[in-house]
């Protein structure tokens, strides 16, 4: 996978409240990256996330979550979160991100989250809602792998 | 005020999630350790918070706070967050806070919060509900000021 | 003071990361948000810190925050923290800051932080350097309090 | 794998900052949670970690780490971090980790990191120190896979 695969990506900097005693980016934080590029692709995508799960009554829960570490992210560092909705299963949804120097193809990180549709009510997987799954396709084209 | 004037401390240990490119725990994180004697303190005098709130319907709005950094706290240290509410005014409660090391008299830090009672519903103040005056008075003694 | 008062402000969005149980930023987060406010402001001035610290061997140490919260911000709030350097005594550095709706007039908080000038490797208090006073008041001109 | 395979768990409190808007733990601060489990596995081994980075010249970088989410911890929720060192490979070291509510066997989190020992001046990737692996061998014992 290359960065060229991503069309979507948002531009951060580390902030000196997340770096440890290696002035480099503690580990948790890039869990808040993935998190916050997650939104920003919803909002790009035109997908109003909160209406959605009003309206369905259907919310992802996140399952699991990957990071891999490649090089170290120092203190004010510009950098772009890529990310991309790669799969969307029966209940389930794979997103993939990578983090690079900004405006660069130089890989510092890469992850993929996990989630699960669940019905709010009844805490139980329910399919991934059509509306959701033509929004991200719109957005994503033949990319997204369904199924 | 020296750290005899305070019945309740709540012991914690520095993360390396929370220090900083210089060793030593980045800024905010103090509010935090506030927040958690908070929590701890209301525990220790047998408040149940949350259980007043869902009674009264009446919650506390933090309206300021207030750290005073006096030494470096590194990672791995073992520390006291030393807690008391000092004052308790019409709508209003005001809290202290010292930071020690473990066992020590040796002051690291020190701070204040003020709180404001509001109506869950209408979001205005009103006056702290006679029951938890009683049961902070009952904790602190004659130390709580009141009015 | 009025957010006029402010030549410097540095847009930001409420992460989810940053939001407790009540939808809105947990209180720790307005200093983390201070500080980044204060790292952008240093850019805009123009002033390269880090590369001072190595050159005069003298770094300011935070000695007090204090924040006033004056209406919640919820998540996904975009929001500008306003900062400028208000005063430098002889060894001291008073700055103020104000975090309003982007664009908008709408006090949601104020606050300030006071930091010492220290000698690096005694850790003693020392005059704030000349250059560093110069540079802020080329930015801030006569409403910077000097003494 | 049942959460009797671990030897040492280290117990905490979820933190109200570390609660989200849907008021159980924000995804990120598992891997604050295993890092400070990871801190005091040593500590409990009787590996002292920053001697033995200061003698050899060789530390550890985290090469990936993996959160598994099987269930919400709630506010005030005590539990138990479980750690282990699984598997210490020529140059690489593997951590599991589960997340237990305190004194049960009701699995709430389970996950890996794999770090990379690698030369602190050149930053290439070394043997483990063997003093190292005896430390954790003996706390261990067959348990760990070597190689």
């Amino acid at each position: 996978m290359a960065r060229s695969d991503f069309k979507f990506h948002h531009t951060m900097r580390v902030r000196y409240a997340e770096i440890d005693a290696q002035g480099v980016v503690f580990n948790a934080h890039y869990l808040t990256y993935f998190d916050v590029g997650h939104t920003e692709y919803m909002r790009a995508a035109g997908i109003e996330y909160a209406a959605e799960v009003d309206e369905t009554g259907i919310d992802f829960h996140l399952a699991k979550s990957v990071v891999e570490y490649k090089q170290p992210i120092k203190f004010d560092k510009l950098f772009d979160v890529c990310v991309r909705v790669a799969r969307i299963g029966t209940s389930s949804m794979t997103n993939l991100f990578e983090i690079h120097g900004h405006g660069e193809d130089d890989l510092l990180a890469s992850g993929e989250t996990i989630l699960v549709a669940a019905n709010l009510a009844t805490h139980r997987p329910v399919p991934v809602p059509e509306s959701f799954v033509r929004q991200v396709r719109a957005f994503e084209g033949d990319a997204l792998i369904k199924g």
